[in-house]
């Protein structure tokens, strides 16, 4: 449709094609105004109307109470590595961090820039992050455990939430936000940079519980405090206008077209099975996590004929898909199967797969 | 064209309808790569072309030696705000800081809420920021001199830079960015959200002296260290590549259509002048800066019949024009007429102007 890719990239992500005709047939004129979302005041009625739908949306999608807020925070999940330790952990306090790939890693990190207290509980770093660690001692004084959902490098994801003893969860879900339906009363806060299940990189989107927004000392810097996103709801500067336009549409399209969460989980594991399906039939590919641990989101895999992966990577690219090739920092493929990736496009890839497999075996 | 309003927003703004158009039209297939740019790998040699050609324009444009870096960094202006005094006012050293209205404010604030040192060395406070001071009493051991160039909301401009004795400055130039040349040799960094002349909201332009690198603490989180889109290449994770493209097309325009911000500012003069002049001819309109201290960017005025403005805001929606009505915080009305406003727009308004005063008389 249109020559569209078959778009695997890990993220920056394909969105669904029909949110991208709806945004490029109001890119001029947005419903009539004369104006491109991207020109318009973010305080007009026009934009707030978009930004209190994506935040609704978001709301409904995953059955939030009033306990919760949804801001939209500037700067990807990154920042939020930053800003997490900076409003929740507080002098002498301490948190506890799950160390389940390079984004945990890069979490812990700008944890211990801070100096602030952090205990890493279980980390699958032994075995090059390949698997999501069952074994924990975690602190009953801990602030908050730290996890990260879907691990996109290695292409692991937790598929249940460790038990915590009643300690709140903070997740970044940056790679597998709004894919499946999330048991919220275990969180404090979950946080996802837009950029792979929501819309175009720029900003994150944070659901917050109330009671954390207490947690918060005063004096952070404007910018850097989670309780000015909920004072000024997301307000206080401008907010990156465009992406949230975006994330209001991918939001109607996950209720509208896709059914929900629940549906879209269904579809989600429908498109994985397929894909580690090929993956498995025989050790011409090697899927590289522990099969429990897989992610639905990102799967990531070897050529038991290591030589013959760059072969692969071009052939697929002149085959019509983008994005196959590994993270630079582990190589290898990766086949990146977000929500709006389509089942038809996860059936093309498996057919390449297996006529590769044919003609290299 | 296109049904396009005579957009007078402050920002978010307008941007030249051609630069819009040629987004609409990759918007689905990116030069015939088959996905969006908002879709695309920001590693890949697509995006990474794109973002080389955003600051390869920049630095041409401003005439940038290899002594500045070009950045791009998350979070619009109000984040700079925070960060300026993290990375380069260390203990026991002071910054000064003139206050020319809301904006300078907001930047001092942010100085205050991390205890460093700050001396505000000229404020326009006393007569509602609706001048430039001239009158300044630098520190001679003073970081840097931090001005904020044009003044949105009360539209005031510096139109010579301030004598500071060698001291760099630093400037917010988030709403005259690329309206002018800027002798580039008395700033140690120059900054400005992108979503008033440059492109969508969602990231700021950095232009950063390289010895003032030198001056950033190590134990920033990384995030908030200048230093760390200066090695990465802005680049750590990912940039807002969306408005990044915006910002390559935008300058790739201020260069090839527009001819170089020298003639950009020409124009930009002629615009001003011709809107001053309808508000000058008589006393129907008032405008609130000093007329020596006009802004270019952001012209501001009032009915002398108060009474009349929701009037003349509300005919002026009737008539196909966008975002004249003032700042919330000073009423009023304004006319922001950033570089993609045309000429012919600033015409058709000059008229209405002309109209509506005939009527209204």
């Amino acid at each position: 449709m249109n020559n569209r890719i078959h778009n695997f990239s890990a993220g920056p992500s394909t969105l669904p094609t029909s949110v991208v005709q709806e945004m490029q047939e109001n890119l001029l004129s947005y419903q009539g105004s004369g104006m491109s979302v991207m020109e318009m005041s973010h305080r007009g009625d026009l934009f707030m109307e978009i930004i209190e739908e994506a935040r609704t949306r978001i709301r409904r999608l995953y059955g939030l109470s009033d306990a919760y807020d949804v801001l939209f925070v500037h700067g990807g999940a990154s920042l939020q590595f930053a800003m997490v330790p900076m409003n929740f952990i507080g002098e002498g306090e301490s948190a506890d961090y799950i160390e389940t790939g390079t984004w945990s890693t890069k979490a812990i990190t700008e944890v211990r820039i801070q100096n602030k207290g952090v205990r890493v509980v279980a980390s699958s770093g032994d075995r090059e992050f390949t698997y999501i660690p069952e074994a924990f001692d975690f602190s009953p004084e801990a602030r908050f455990v730290h996890i990260t959902t879907n691990n996109t490098i290695r292409g692991t994801q937790w598929h249940a939430l460790p038990e915590t003893d009643g300690v709140p969860l903070i997740a970044d879900m940056s790679s597998d936000i709004l894919s499946r339906p999330v048991d919220m009363d275990r969180f404090g806060m979950i946080y996802g940079g837009a950029q792979k299940n929501m819309g175009p990189s720029g900003t994150a989107v944070v659901i917050l519980r109330k009671d954390f927004v207490e947690r918060i000392p005063q004096a952070l810097p404007t910018m850097l405090s989670y309780r000015t996103y909920v004072e000024k709801e997301s307000m206080f500067n401008t907010p990156a206008t465009f992406p949230i336009y975006a994330i209001s549409l991918v939001t109607k399209w996950l209720e509208e077209t896709m059914g929900g969460l629940a549906a879209m989980e269904a579809v989600n594991r429908r498109k994985a099975s397929k894909l580690y399906g090929v993956i498995d039939e025989d050790d011409f590919y090697e899927g590289t996590a522990e099969k429990n641990d897989r992610s639905l989101m990102n799967a990531t895999f070897r050529l038991r004929q290591r030589e013959l992966e760059p072969v692969f990577v071009k052939q697929s690219l002149e085959a019509g898909f983008a994005g196959l090739k590994g993270h630079k920092s582990v190589g290898g493929l990766r086949a990146s199967i977000y929500n709006a990736v389509s089942e038809a496009s996860v059936d093309v890839l498996c057919d390449f797969m297996d006529a590769f497999r044919r003609k290299h075996r």
